[in-house]
């Protein structure tokens, strides 16, 4: 008979254990839920400046207001209060390339980048060498620039003239040690991205949060899921929220009332 | 033109704020993510005690392993690898009644009785007023037994002689002032059921939850809510461990083989 | 080793079957989709008349324009359009009891009052006998009254004098000899409400839908299935539509433009 | 304000209308359920030699037994049985780029191939030149190999000599005049790639459903939302099949009773 190996939850008559620790005496009370978090992702346990770390990136991303997301799943809370686990999953549903993609975009751009600088010159440059980083900034830009791409991580709609969590969350990284190459060359990208692109832009938060996430270590493809978990507090927020305070229902008769015939095929 | 009035995320082109705070400053780096969440779902900051109690409880429900939900969305992860978004919310989407409901019924089944218990009374008991506890239980559960239904967070399918969870889940409670009424009637019911029931069942960590959180003040039907966010963490551990051990192909192979065919309508 | 039965789809190196049929002989091309559906549920093929008043639910069910669900699916699409199948996934969910649920309701409602009256009367009134019906509609619509609760498939936010689809479906099932007992019910509990609620309601689209797939022989427990079915088709309308066509973006905007900050917890 | 366009439903007090129909005279009773899909995914109304080849690309891909998004979808029942909805959503979300996207991918690449054969050439090959269509396949296979892709709808797991369902769907296509440059090239590649990639692999059918449904004028990015249409019938079917004849608890304990603790970051 096959089997099916895994390293998460496991039980027998009297004990549970999660990631190989007891679940009631190690975890429960011992270590915080973002800190677990991290440990499922990456089978190792975080130390404790890198769980400071990953906290501040999933506080930063939890919730931005009446987004797209937020949304969505307020008005599947109205259609099927009794299904909340509906609503939920169809919050994270928008967790996609366009809104919550940002971060695993721009983790995997600087990991490139990364990778490509590290076989051109041999070895990363020492993390303070700012003019160093500011030269594979210029050349990740450019080349973005050339193929006619966005840089993953620069730009807000709202923040025009800066993301306040992207200084923010520099300083954490720096205070506990993890600020490393991701984080050095997207903060180079800051400096150096107007003689390319002609104009100045932020770095966002959703950009520096692939950095730091990619400094702790966490590859390119875990990204998403950490957003999703973020996302998945403020989308519990919002409904909690609905329930006591609805709005879901006049912004579906917000647009209903405006809907506007139009022809087919036009 | 219709507002939309929220308390949670707003912004302008300098500042971020959530909750009313401010989020690059306030809340990232100072406060842990399980204490935002808890946060977020009842509008008010927990106190340090509170948010151990609450992020105890979402570590002993984050997993446990290859359940219904996690191997569905590890199917799912299997058939669109790209879009994980979708495996996360197809795993959320088991956390209905049968599974991941037992933490909101026993929350309610207690407020009931306490609700009642404190009409029939005047008040309810002392906190460590046993026998007193011990009576509003049996006629709970003999109520329960007379309808014919079973007492939320009473039995477990493998823990039969006892969850590892619940002593630790009081403890904690305990330790840090929240072993209020729903803890005590719940610890109550364990020691008296058996000569309503006939029988011996453990309290069950879903159900102890249910009780811990309904003592930190938590509205029965935000208990869902929270045991969804805990089932997040786990999911995305699955899926994070089924991109580099994966085992769904195998777990689909070994459905789809012993599949047996059966004329229609029998 | 355990074997899983099933009498859908099968294949071998050279044939594929689905419900004991050859797919690609007896199927494709030779029943319509919607039979398939009907076939699918209930494990039985339709007759032609079945097929048509089956196909007739669907296409009554399947699109309102603009309501909470297509707007969900509107929204994840925006968000995520990389992943399609996310945004129908959201748009059902929405699926729930408050305005998916009404068919479901109401075929349970009605075949409830059946049973309840076969057992009264000893047999159910030959179905043309309207006097019969109209007394156990009495009965059943006076005890949802005293219960306090609304009769399924009773009212209708925008048809107030009457939704259009009532009287059509009625009229497509009696044309193909299948208007029975729960048409009959249902159309009699129109006659006579207004003796017991004190006001006129029109018998709305969704519940003549239930009364109608009742009358076909479907449980209750399958008439929400056919309801999202029906809605999957209005569903992937609204995505295509919103691909040349955008107003998901417009709606976000309305929303966020028109947020107003409320302090937590008031 | 804000007005928000669209040509699907509609209603006033006394009637609805969808795509500029009267939903209850013109559509309900008159047109097939697939035929509506149809015109909600094109905004224009099929012709019957159209609803035909799309109704037969419908029941073609409509299930396939014990697919991983049918045993998801019942595994989601099992944990959340109140919440069907659910179980349909976690079903579709497996409608991703491996199991699913193949109608898609197949579209796409074909679409492409004949836009660039019609560059080079100057105009497409007559439907029946089948030396033509062999040579456009020729270089289409050949750069596929060279970039080290698959050739989409190409091979198959089960039917390893060949698809039942692609002579059929082409028949039909053929009958009812509607065979065009997708599904000749389509035809033309099965006849050639022999020669370029060393073995004979079978035309599979989410394949020749790509291409017969971008004969019938479907744009590429419509595909995957035709499929999952198609498969939405499939799960409500097993999810039918779930409720009277349950197999998910028992693929559940397979799976569990066969886990295997490994320790963590092995």
């Amino acid at each position: 008979m096959t089997s099916f190996p895994t390293s998460l939850g496991t039980s027998d008559a009297e004990s549970i254990s999660l990631l190989g620790q007891d679940l009631a005496h190690d975890l429960m009370g011992k270590v915080s839920f973002g800190e677990l978090a991290f440990w499922l992702l990456t089978q190792r346990r975080p130390t404790s400046g890198e769980a400071r770390v990953f906290e501040a990136v999933l506080i930063g991303l939890a919730d931005h207001g009446f987004t797209p997301t937020a949304i969505a799943a307020r008005l599947t809370y109205l259609s099927a209060p009794d299904a909340i686990q509906g609503a939920v999953a169809a919050g994270l549903l928008g967790g996609g390339s366009r809104f919550l993609g940002v971060t695993e975009d721009a983790g995997r751009f600087l990991g490139e980048a990364l990778a490509e600088a590290a076989e051109v010159d041999g070895a990363l440059p020492e993390i303070d060498d700012a003019a160093a980083w500011d030269a594979i900034a210029l050349r990740a830009v450019t080349r973005c620039r050339d193929a006619g791409r966005f840089v993953p991580g620069l730009g807000h709609p709202v923040h025009k003239t800066g993301d306040p969590r992207t200084p923010r969350l520099i300083g954490i990284a720096r205070d506990e040690g993890h600020f490393g190459p991701h984080l050095a060359l997207f903060e180079a990208i800051g400096r150096v991205h107007q003689t390319v692109l002609g104009k100045h832009l932020p770095l966002n938060g959703a950009g520096v949060s692939g950095a730091a996430l990619a400094d702790l270590g966490l590859p390119a493809e875990l990204l998403r899921a950490t957003v999703l978990l973020a996302r998945c507090a403020g989308l519990i927020g919002h409904i909690a929220e609905e329930m006591h305070r609805p709005v879901a229902n006049s912004i579906y008769l917000t647009v209903d009332r405006n809907a506007r015939y139009v022809a087919p095929g036009q």
